[in-house]
């Protein structure tokens, strides 16, 4: 049988490896593992949350409410924005999706950074566009503008905090850049990690009702797989224009968010406190990163997010490292696949932190 | 800003309308309402299935465990197939989005039934292709093997039992029909509601395994949607060859179902006996539907699912008599977007059903 020609060069994404996977090839006890790979919120979610979701979970039998009112609301209160400006995806992955296939095709140009989070380019293959990135490892904002003049792209893609290297954009030149850029290139700004950036540092907030307020092509869009602790319930979601919402509202397929994950974000969204407690935590406990980098000689990427890039040295291989954490069941994710010899690491717990740092020592 | 051009065309799909939104609009309060629109299963999920998903509750923070292993496993055991024939989907709606970006584009044909399930046409817009419907309102498979001749399409979508309509196309005619197809058109089986037609009749039992074995060009899509129960939690497989697996993966987003979805599917394949019992007491239900169709004088279509279909006569208006039911707190589905003067009810429970005799005694 013969498929769609694109199909050719998709790669499947690499995710970071379960705990349930490292059970099942190393042979070792769950409870031995350390997984420290995908930027999950160590502390869990909220204690509201988990109420929420046990106190409704007969209606895993019903159809979800789709038109999400409930979280709808929760959101456009705390943004600041209306109903109309929200798209929720099953993570921001799906709404990164609908919009690749509502502005993309095989003849479109899809601009970049060097590094940055591996689901724009697959899912920028999935339509079969052109993808083009910078050089510069850091989000150089003069180097996207030129590449923007230069190659007229219909999607540029800004990730801020950046995954998988954690550094932030100045909130300033960020508004700075997109000013300049035509009313038809839609520019993305995905904010997966921006509650950590936030309480680091308020000059890297992006606020996406200034953002949507000033510009009809941008898209915001943000998580709540990272700060609010729901890795496993799949809800993301996207701020813009109605008239770009509405184009991507096409391409939503009805019910893609379970009626239990609905609940769980609604929820999760009014407990600030518990996300801000946990950042508080992680940033404590970043500073361990920062002092272990620092006694093994090897360079840390200053982060706004939950987790340390750590860049080796010659003399090592990140791959290897990876690999050797695996087999004592210490789950890191390895960044050689990106051309980084590095390994990127979520703050844990204390106790994680510890078990890492007593292996990794071991090794380096 | 300007969008893909297919966009224009797309027309959003309308789900049956969720509890929320009737209290919403009518003012009706929750425990007043009875909806019988969405063909959930009335008694709920298995009991087995919610202390499961309650214990591991604590685990919405963490990512899923992308490779599905246990539930494949539990899916492998019951369809006595490879973890490589299967591929999960957000529902099975999801696996056929994968399916039409992997085998269609805007120069395809997909032939489906005149009347069937209304997102086979959905995402065949998403791609821009075309549709071709038999004229015959029950499959009839001499059609669409005429159409098929004539027309040559990429895909053909045979949905049993059929969904609005309810009845269900014979195994031996739906395996003599596929052996006449050419192996680059791609067959879709649409089981959906097949847990239902085995029970009431062996000779509509379609086997995944059987199908897989014979033909290399076929996808069996199934649900935990409807007798499983969990309409709520979107979990749906495709059944097919290695080799069409290995391609719509290519288009499968990672951590498409969530870590307590993951969880429920698994635990609820092993409780059959759950489901078994469901669709006893569904049929049994039913049985007093075509009694009151009958005092009715209004025709019903012979059902091998878990909603019945009443075709109203002439002086009759589907319309108006679910716009009717529907201020009344009782949500049904109209039929007359499917070109039908017929309202699709789901069989409740006794109690549920009651209420739609009684409410709708007074409207025909």
């Amino acid at each position: 049988m013969n498929f769609n020609k694109k199909l050719e060069s998709i790669k499947t994404y690499e995710a970071g490896k379960p705990i349930e996977l490292v059970v099942r090839e190393f042979g070792i006890e769950a409870k031995d593992i350390v997984k420290l790979a995908s930027n999950e919120n160590p502390y869990g979610c909220s204690p509201k949350v988990k109420d929420a979701v046990v106190d409704i979970v007969s209606n895993m039998s019903l159809y979800p409410d789709d038109s999400m009112a409930k979280l709808k609301d929760a959101l456009s209160k705390r943004f600041d924005v209306k109903d109309e400006n929200l798209i929720i995806g099953s993570g921001s992955d799906q709404v990164i999706e609908f919009l690749m296939h509502a502005k993309a095709d095989e003849n479109s140009k899809i601009l970049m950074n060097s590094v940055t989070f591996a689901m724009y380019e697959i899912y920028a293959k999935h339509v079969g566009a052109n993808i083009l990135r910078t050089e510069s490892q850091e989000h150089n904002l003069d180097e996207f503008y030129k590449l923007y003049q230069d190659e007229n792209p219909d999607i540029i893609f800004l990730c801020t905090p950046n995954n998988p290297t954690g550094d932030a954009i100045d909130s300033q030149k960020l508004f700075d850049f997109v000013s300049k850029v035509d009313n038809d290139t839609l520019v993305v700004i995905d904010g997966a990690y921006m509650e950590y950036a936030i309480a680091k540092d308020s000059a890297k907030e992006v606020s996406p009702k200034e953002l949507i307020e000033k510009f009809e092509n941008v898209i915001y869009l943000g998580t709540f797989s990272k700060a609010y602790g729901l890795g496993g319930m799949r809800v993301g979601y996207g701020i813009s224009s109605v008239k770009i919402i509405k184009e991507l509202y096409k391409l939503r397929p009805p019910f893609n968010i379970t009626t239990l994950s609905l609940e769980a974000a609604s929820i999760a969204v009014y407990d600030e406190e518990f996300v801000n407690r946990c950042i508080t935590f992680s940033f404590d406990e970043m500073k361990r990163y920062e002092e272990f980098a620092k006694s093994k000689k090897v360079a840390i990427i200053e982060s706004y997010t939950n987790f340390v890039t750590l860049c080796l040295n010659n003399n090592q291989n990140s791959k290897h490292l990876s690999t050797s954490l695996l087999e004592k069941g210490m789950i890191v994710r390895d960044l050689s696949g990106y051309g980084m010899n590095a390994i990127r690491v979520t703050v844990g717990t204390a106790k994680q932190n510890d078990r890492f740092f007593e292996l990794t020592s071991e090794l380096i």
